[in-house]
């Protein structure tokens, strides 16, 4: 049995498409066909040599949504249920020892120091292969935690749950909101908009999102944003006042960084409420310095920064869960879709920042 | 190779020695001679037949320290480095499955339904057989933790950190203390020394312990007892009147209860004072209904009280830095050491209640 | 300038209308008309005499929505903002000293010993009289916590905010819930109505109420819940395997208890999930004991239990943004309205059971 | 009766013996004897015009440890008890509104911002002038938090207690310590000093003390620090080994910035474990910017930074708990005391450096 996949061999190349003999199934392994598997904007990062972790050869994809193809053994969902042949399924992208000090003294398997994850730091070189997402089939090692999808779900809306929506989910878990806080997102794509469905669906009472792009900020009101300022027309001071002004001169309960970009923070964090959380989720790559006057923005202000990085099976089923809720809204992020083959304009429209979310379609009809 | 192991074949019968062959390790597994086995006063519900978990036959015994006698493959401490042949190592009794609800979306290992504990659910018929410390090797498997422990410790001191030391570390993980708190402990055996060490260690102002042993009452003070009340010179309406006048008539921040006798939560909890917090941790058997005025004394006082269950990796961590903190003093707990043909005597001195904490010594020189 | 109030003046005896003159305010004193006074289940224990806190003769009425008539010097509200002559407006009920131990050491303002509660524990005899919601007046002291209301929101949908509103935002307070939760609640008056509304917009996945009365289930229905359990038409062997098959066999996350009535608390904590939570809210009033099997419900299962007593600033807060959110859904708990002068008439009501909530309306037309 | 106080009338200039009549006082206010008033670095910088606060005529002195003299009415401990003429006291050095946002709905009376402090933001124009600890009296105003000391302690240890030792207490409240963590703080004054006593308290296995003066770090080691890192005789690099080093290649649990120095978060963060936490105490004062790179130091490591602005009741109380455990490590502390004339002497020896931390003595013999 063959499977196809679009292959990175070097960077700021095209993928190639490669044909694969699938191996046979190790213990625990399962041979899973990918139904749609999400074009990350982190995968152009990666394409353009800027993730020290990429290893090549590679099979993109770290986002993607599968039917179960044969399992040798038996596995059992996170939840304990029996894994079926057939059914539909979302996995936590990474995969951590379960034996180091991140895992089982800090209980934080994100920090893990082995973690593995499909589609980033997994060639196509070692056993058994199929390790990423831009391909017809994966194989899903031992380890993988499975959560069962139920029939009649898009896949395509799912996949960016166990990446952006995820990574939210990690962020807003070490945030302590109640109802009726105030939450202000800087940067409207993938993770602005989970950290607005988040906020929303938390019960926040003002959710303020900042962008450049005037589509993306409507879709964030679509996902409960109650007031959008748009960088083009509002200078950063003109922004700070009606930040104020909407909180009645007392700046936010939290600010969700979701932009990667320089001088971000540096905004960001000027308008917080004393006592209030910055949570940073955006830098996934290097964006060079921060400048922060400690005593002014920090001490001063008794504010806490939190840094996220990556996410584990918690908030996999954590942003799992809020995107079933709420299938309507999240079927609005997908912009674009492609058959497999056409992975590398993929690529390039997201990389254009034309597209909010492509997603590629292995086992469908598009063609 | 063969190994001599003290066997439970029937409840309330005397362990049989009986000689095992070692078999072959699997990939992962290591062979490790005991130095020294605690006996659990949960081996004495065992031998009786009430703890509903006791396969039979099996070799007895969860609290264990040894030295590496042969690895197959590479195996890793949990702080990262490597583990080699002559060490002297503690392992987490329990081994957590690491896949499900428990442990992959509540980071909470100690609740994993698949958790398997070496003397306690672990049978000797299953290979590969060695699944218990009274006996002289153990086979620890590939997903057990491990960690290093120096040379020039005595093992004795540290068996307890793993089983008695790990679940008041559990608790105190679960609980809120402060420089300053106030901490009452309901029973001065292993885990009410445990419960006073922490407080002491932790900073606490005030530490009372309640029992009936004037010896054992004696051992607290010097893990850091502030205050003892002997349940015989003392009805229970004086000892709460010394508890109130103690903290000024506001009653302690914290309860811990060690004992697991019917009674002793009803006492307690009317102890605190209101928003305190009540740690319940000695029912480890089944003992009865504990009658709760919900209004007086959960509601009305903003009672919160937490059951313990077990431990894992993070809190025999925690329990061995303490232990190793205080060598000297944890020497104090064991009372008396055998040689490992002697286990039935040790068994039966704890169930005695003469032993404070009796240690199965099966690699030394005490016969 | 005259004030008139239903006032009680013996236990189980009607209340009398009673005229007093309206005293000169002292400094930072505010004269506030009553436009809705919230009638509670817990004025009908006080009438019967079943709250030991009751002082006699007393302006019963807890629950309050009024507007400002005249002010002595200049107050502030919670937000920092002016409060206004004509302003609509709602308070903290309780005034906590600010000083004491549980105020300034804990940050509990919940539990201060000093805390006096308009129509709870201020009589009517003491200057300036005007200290309890069944009247045409009150008069706000200097410490009470005031929140302004916009105008057009119904005064009467918003006095349950500052009483069963507020505990049971207290009670989440304690809480750890993450999106996708599952909740179950016990009772389906108002405590529950909130509890459910809480949940849903929490985030929560299952919200399940059990309940013996299908109008009020029907109710917690349009709040959220997602599944109601009527106690008279299924055992409670028939609840409890409801509640497991909803939940795949775990358990829930939460359980809130909300009923107050002997026996729901072991009904409940045996619906758990190991290492759930229970919060228990129900209990204002002695209502006997309740038998706990701490091995097996509490400690083998890593229980965590927490009673919530009355509640805070911060709660009342959290509880107005709620309502503010679903001011049409909170409308639907206001089953009575009465003018003043049919107080009696509306605890009548409320003592029957037939009312969900009775609201007085002093201020307005409805006679 | 006459007042003699020091008085800061223009800055940079000696402060002024002045006398004043005290003033009757008014319900509920004091009048203190100041036994022992810290000289605190803040003051140093007040003197120099740095602090915005500030007003002139000022008398200085936010550390107090008093005797009563004569109270208006009746007054309480924080623990209930009543105050007597005569008792020795430490009081909360500020005062919170108790009626504001961060006081009510945030239960954070130290962000507070009508928070009042002696010494610090009250004049000696206003009624009734004698508001700063540079005086043979106080009036502590009704609002003041105040504790019982017992006699026989020597006042100038506590001093700093309400001051730094709170503002650290403050810190380590939002952390989340255990057992064998470990910790790093940067610079050995008075805060790094507090820093280190409740590192050893809360018992951390590691406690690492980077600073320029080997006095002071000598100092620490006294109060528990296990390594201490020179700067004069260690390069930044060098440093970064050497605490890689002795965490096994992890980094530190926690640091706590305690310098206000530029560049010390540059290069306390980059010294953290994965998932660490940075603690910011020190920039009471502006001390331009720190550049910080969130990719590498904070998203990618998952850091949290916790800035700490001043403190309130709950963490006077704990520090001062923590100094009467440790009376005589914390008379170490004292190495200069004045009387009260001597008070530009006693600021000129703290702006040079050359003491560790002066106390005047105002009621002593010492002249």
């Amino acid at each position: 049995m063959k499977n196809v996949a679009m292959v990175l061999t070097g960077f700021n190349a095209p993928l190639e498409r490669k044909e694969f003999e699938i191996p046979a199934l190790q213990q625990g392994q399962m041979l899973v066909k990918i139904e749609a598997a999400g074009v990350c904007g982190s995968d152009v990062h990666m394409w353009r040599g800027e993730d020290p972790r990429t290893p090549l050869p590679i099979i993109l994809g770290h986002e993607g949504v599968g039917r179960v193809v044969s399992i040798r053994g038996n596995r059992e969902y996170v939840d304990g249920r029996k894994i079926e042949t057939g059914d539909l399924i979302l996995w936590n992208r990474g995969m951590s020892c379960g034996k180091c000090y991140a895992c089982q003294v800090l209980h934080e398997p994100s920090l893990c120091k082995n973690r593995k994850v499909y589609g980033i730091n997994m060639d196509c070189v070692e056993q058994p292969y199929l390790s990423g997402c831009y391909s017809q089939y994966i194989i899903l090692r031992k380890h993988t935690d499975i959560f069962k999808v139920q029939e009649g779900v898009d896949p395509a809306i799912l996949v960016s749950a166990s990446c952006s929506g995820a990574t939210i989910a990690h962020a807003y878990d070490m945030a302590d909101l109640s109802i009726g806080s105030t939450v202000l997102i800087q940067g409207p794509g993938p993770l602005g908009v989970y950290a607005t469905a988040f906020a929303h669906e938390i019960g926040a009472s003002e959710i303020i999102v900042i962008g450049g792009s005037a589509d993306r900020l409507a879709l964030c009101r679509e996902f409960g944003a109650t007031t959008v300022l748009d960088r083009h027309g509002l200078t950063q001071e003109e922004r700070r006042q009606k930040v104020f002004e909407i909180t009645g001169g007392k700046g936010v309960d939290l600010v969700v960084e979701a932009t990667g970009a320089q001088g971000t923070v540096e905004e960001g964090i000027k308008l917080l409420r004393s006592g209030g959380m910055y949570l940073s989720t955006g830098y996934a790559q290097p964006a060079g310095i921060e400048k922060i006057d400690f005593f002014a923005d920090v001490v001063s202000k008794n504010i806490k920064i939190q840094g996220t990085w990556v996410s584990d099976t918690r908030h996999t089923y954590q942003a799992m869960n809020l995107v079933l809720k709420e299938q309507e809204k999240f079927s609005k992020l997908i912009s674009h879709r492609f058959p497999l083959e056409k992975a590398n304009e993929a690529i390039q429209i997201m990389a254009s920042k034309k597209a909010f979310k492509a997603v590629l379609m292995p086992a469908s009809d598009i063609k």
